[in-house]
């Protein structure tokens, strides 16, 4: 949360990379101003360097960095599987820090072909794309899982606050979480970007067996945007529920793709639309 | 907000296309499960094209369309002043929408200069970058403004909640606002990401005299990151309040180029975090 002295010493290692002190000015209407010691997000680019070619740049939390980049690699369809990641070195530069990763040729020689295909820069939103006609051939995978329970959702994300150790310290930070078929809540991440922290959601997945993933569920503390769905499938989770609305594209890819979609998870209610047969009170 | 049914008939032209209603499933923990009506945030891919060659493509909300193109061209530093944009021309097709900004020849010989310099796709959060080298060179423009004080900015933040029309609607949109030295609130605009919402409202800040811009401020509903600070600098606003907390990078470069960095400023309160001695209360 905002302005809230915390003892340096109450600090974890990762929390202490990704949180900063400083000072700043507190205002509130006919009171005087104060100046008092805060902790602020730190937010640091991040490049993806791919057999030693610089890829992208992300502006991101610097903590489970190495899940970050085996998350990013899985949910951005540069390595179909864990498997053809051999390698992540962290390197840390005067500009930023430089996530190495040695992937298997199979796939990078797709990626210098894909990049090949491109002529420059690219925007914000969409990774990757340039064009309207190469959006249009980014359909996320098909998904398949188990029957969600409301009571499990609920129970997952009434224990997700306390563990957004970063957040409750900045109040910067999105979370993305991902909970088993009965609601336990097994993996927690955060970033300062809503798909960042999805990606590095995705790579500590990777530590999970393959059937507790396929049966379970990923939270997420922000709205659910066509990105966030397509991450969600290549990572193979079938439901994903989000604090906020979805858009209607989000929600179109998430019909055609399986995905139990559930928007507006707060306190005791949600809102389900995408798969809703899956969905059950 | 969340599901809340309103007639088609209330609807404005633009709130139409940024929202469409769908059938969705509710459910509330001890009671049954409601199919109703809802309103959703449309999302649209929106590819920015110039002198006919297309440069990137953002999901964005279909609204204030000439101004998102203004805009982006404006923050992220493509043209260096609207005069050198001499056409917009906005094309529906299948696939999204096309805005085709024609621009000098100036702008354009070095926007292909920069894009021949890149070798392939670039990430989200950094549009146009994909390494850290190329980052740092990314410093914003010195911003001046006179004093800020605390009640206008309160003044304006109080208006601006019923000017938010397709939020009120659909839950899903950030809003970037623009309120004078006085706190009369100019300019809102509305978007799926907060990055566009910005673009839209430096575009249609555009129609404003140049010296009631270098005296207002913004203001987002969202967290303060690198990119709306550099954006918002770009633009020659002077100050930048959002409702969220701001990054250590934004602060950083909010104090190198002299912009007042307000952050967590909600009901009478808020945070000032980076050239204090601007804001007064």
């Amino acid at each position: 949360m905002a302005p809230q002295a915390v003892p340096d010493t109450a600090l974890q290692p990762a929390e202490q990379s990704a949180a900063q002190q400083q000072t700043v000015t507190r205002y509130r209407a006919g009171q005087p101003a104060n100046s008092v010691q805060d902790w602020l997000a730190q937010e640091v680019p991040v490049a993806m360097v791919y057999n030693g070619i610089s890829h992208a740049v992300m502006m991101a939390s610097p903590t489970d960095l190495d899940d970050f980049g085996r998350g990013f690699s899985l949910a951005e369809g540069i390595v179909d599987h864990a498997g053809q990641i051999y390698d992540l070195d962290i390197k840390h530069t005067e500009e930023g820090i430089a996530l190495h990763i040695t992937i298997a040729s199979a796939a990078f020689d797709r990626l210098k072909q894909k990049r090949r295909s491109l002529t420059g820069r690219t925007g914000c939103g969409v990774c990757g794309t340039e064009s309207l006609a190469m959006l249009a051939q980014q359909v996320p995978p098909p998904v398949q899982g188990a029957d969600v329970s409301l009571q499990a959702l609920l129970q997952a994300l009434q224990a997700l606050p306390e563990q957004q150790s970063i957040n409750q310290l900045t109040g910067g930070l999105h979370a993305a979480a991902f909970a088993d078929a009965a609601g336990n809540l097994l993996l927690v991440r955060e970033d300062v970007g809503r798909h960042n922290a999805l990606d590095k959601l995705i790579g500590a997945l990777q530590s999970l067996p393959a059937d507790i993933r396929s049966q379970g569920m990923v939270l997420m503390t922000s709205r659910a945007s066509y990105e966030l769905i397509v991450k969600t499938c290549r990572a193979g989770i079938p439901t994903l529920a989000c604090v906020s609305a979805p858009t209607t594209l989000a929600v179109q890819l998430a019909q055609q793709s399986g995905l139990c979609l559930v928007g507006f998870a707060r306190g005791q209610a949600c809102v389900v639309y995408a798969n809703a047969e899956r969905f059950c009170d």
